[in-house]
């Protein structure tokens, strides 16, 4: 039989074993599993960063995968976990809007409540649910356990809404909703909106930053090195950016920075 | 047969191609292999964090993985490399007192000096035994090679005691021995000493820390957000963290500061 | 049928999903492929510092391995993606020189411009082909594809010569090709003229450092700690450090800085 991915999310950043004895747990109940990390570096605690790290990336991951994401302030509380099947795979996050982002695109199927501790690796600590609870049931889960026998079901499960930019007025209001390795700054306006803004404006303006206009464009080298330009991400979001450069130190701005743009 | 996983501890950190190599010297060795990383970022040269790490992590490995333990100031001179048995894993590491966190938890048995360089990657370099020694070996141990092979037994291996904290005329005396990617301090002051202190303090001072004092408690949840607190953490210690804030940025502390701390 | 390594080294850091997406997409083409991950941390956009790396580490790589690498300023304008069968391994990059280092060490077999978009990933993003057609392609070439399925053969592609150091009037100028996490100054004055140096300067000056001279060396521990050295690193190319410390923060130079050399 193929191995089955376990593909791992957190904000436990890479400083130290906590992501490794993950791995330890999965491939402990798993020898044959194949894990692979997609992000740790979500801001620590930013349940919306996290959703918006997962929407951005899971459609590249196998179908069959075990995607488990571990943001989680409410560690060791009464906060529910809980595991779907969604989108060909099976997802297993806390009950905290996590996976608001995956559901928006995708709907959901059964979700269950994970609450039976037969597969929890015991005893469960009060502060590393990564490790006690999601790595342990991700193992069991790659070797085909049905989600059925991890707890009951359940539904009004948290959700938030991921609010989409809107043109109104003549300006449009976007959010940083993640700066990457390079500083690019993803926004909130999805490729429909960013292909209209360059049909109708072509160019803008940030309000609060001087004297710089921004084209939208159809790939980097349409600005010189080190200029300013906006261009459609890989996320299928419009990202502002600098050739070869990074527009986050240019301009100051940081994750869920608000920014309003105007024609130029 | 089911690959036999080989765990990564070291102070390379990732900025370099140094424990790609490595990866790429086991798998040439073991093609089936299942390597790792648990932590690449033990302060540089730093072997007693490296021994905490160690302790902390290795429990939650695969029963049958080869451990593989390089903070290594010592490279090029004649400190021995060291291989044994013990708590079902094998741990290869520099003979340095990297193991000793291991040791005093577990004991050991069998030691061996790895001196048979016909596990060796030729020509061996005087700055990278990670690569020429330390992963060739590994990958020979992951496909069942006995330590036996490797060299002669040894004993007197270096060893250092890891101290514990204290309870001394009303104050305790504590270190910190990790700091981890959240800020969270980790003490030296083990579980049960903590939960005594739980009943007979409840909450504590930190000398020189003025106006804050700080509540020992069982879950995150028991202060506010951006409040100091105390817990049992997933290493077994006592941490002093923020809730969804960083102690380590809060109090200005750093790995082996010392503190006293004294009832509240 | 062993599975067939692939090896990643990028610009694309640790702080995004980008790499991580990567392994999803060639796990879905070939779920028994082995993914490892070389160096992620490339300077942005810096194509000689990646062929640097490169250079410094795929001999360690299993022979078989599809070796990918994305360093890529010029994404998604007209520049050519190349695939090359080097030195027993299949190489996969950008024709933008950063196989130049590689080519210098072994010469090269047959090129192809990687264009027969049946092994793409579609749509092909403007700027992310590293997920799109790297990622793709080379889970496909780790299955066994023939290289030339990819396109037609192509001669001069783009390479850089990588200019080694050169002892001239008693003098010896070199560049910083790399800083390692150590902190490391990894020159381009080779083995050999290392060896050399040592014999008839024992010792040298860097030209504007005050007051300190270096030792040609073995091994770390010819000198005191804290102090600086020279010695043949593992890249095979006279490196500028401190035993236990950092060469980088001592002296404070970086990348691509010019040193010149005189005998103390």
């Amino acid at each position: 039989m193929t191995p089955r991915i376990v593909a791992l999310y957190s904000d436990f950043g890479f400083g130290d074993w906590y992501v490794g004895v993950m791995k330890g747990v999965i491939l402990s109940v798993n020898p044959q599993a194949t894990v692979i990390d997609v992000v740790h570096t979500i801001p620590d605690h930013d349940v919306s960063a996290g959703s918006f790290a997962l929407a951005a990336s899971y459609s590249y991951l196998p179908l069959d995968a075990v995607v488990v994401a571990v943001v989680d302030p409410g560690v060791g509380t009464e906060r529910r976990i809980i595991c779907t099947e969604t989108a060909g795979r099976t997802f297993l996050a806390p009950d905290n809007g996590l996976l608001s982002g995956v559901f928006l695109r995708e709907g959901h199927g059964r979700i269950v409540s994970v609450e039976n501790d037969e597969y929890f690796l015991k005893p469960v600590s009060s502060t590393f649910h990564g490790r006690d609870i999601f790595a342990s049931v991700a193992g069991h889960l790659s070797m085909g356990l049905m989600i059925s026998k991890l707890g009951r079901e359940v539904r009004n499960v948290k959700r938030f809404d991921v609010p989409g930019a809107r043109l109104s007025g003549g300006s449009l209001d976007v959010l940083i909703q993640w700066v990457d390795w390079f500083g690019n700054l993803v926004t909130n306006c999805g490729e429909e909106l960013a292909r209209e803004l360059k049909l109708i404006w072509g160019r803008f303006r940030i309000t609060g930053v001087e004297g710089k206009s921004v084209s939208i464009v159809e790939s980097y080298e349409a600005v010189g090195v080190g200029e300013l330009l906006a261009i459609v991400g890989s996320s299928g979001y419009l990202e502002i950016s600098v050739r070869e450069g990074s527009a986050a130190a240019v301009l100051g701005f940081g994750i869920w920075s608000e920014l309003r743009l105007t024609k130029a």
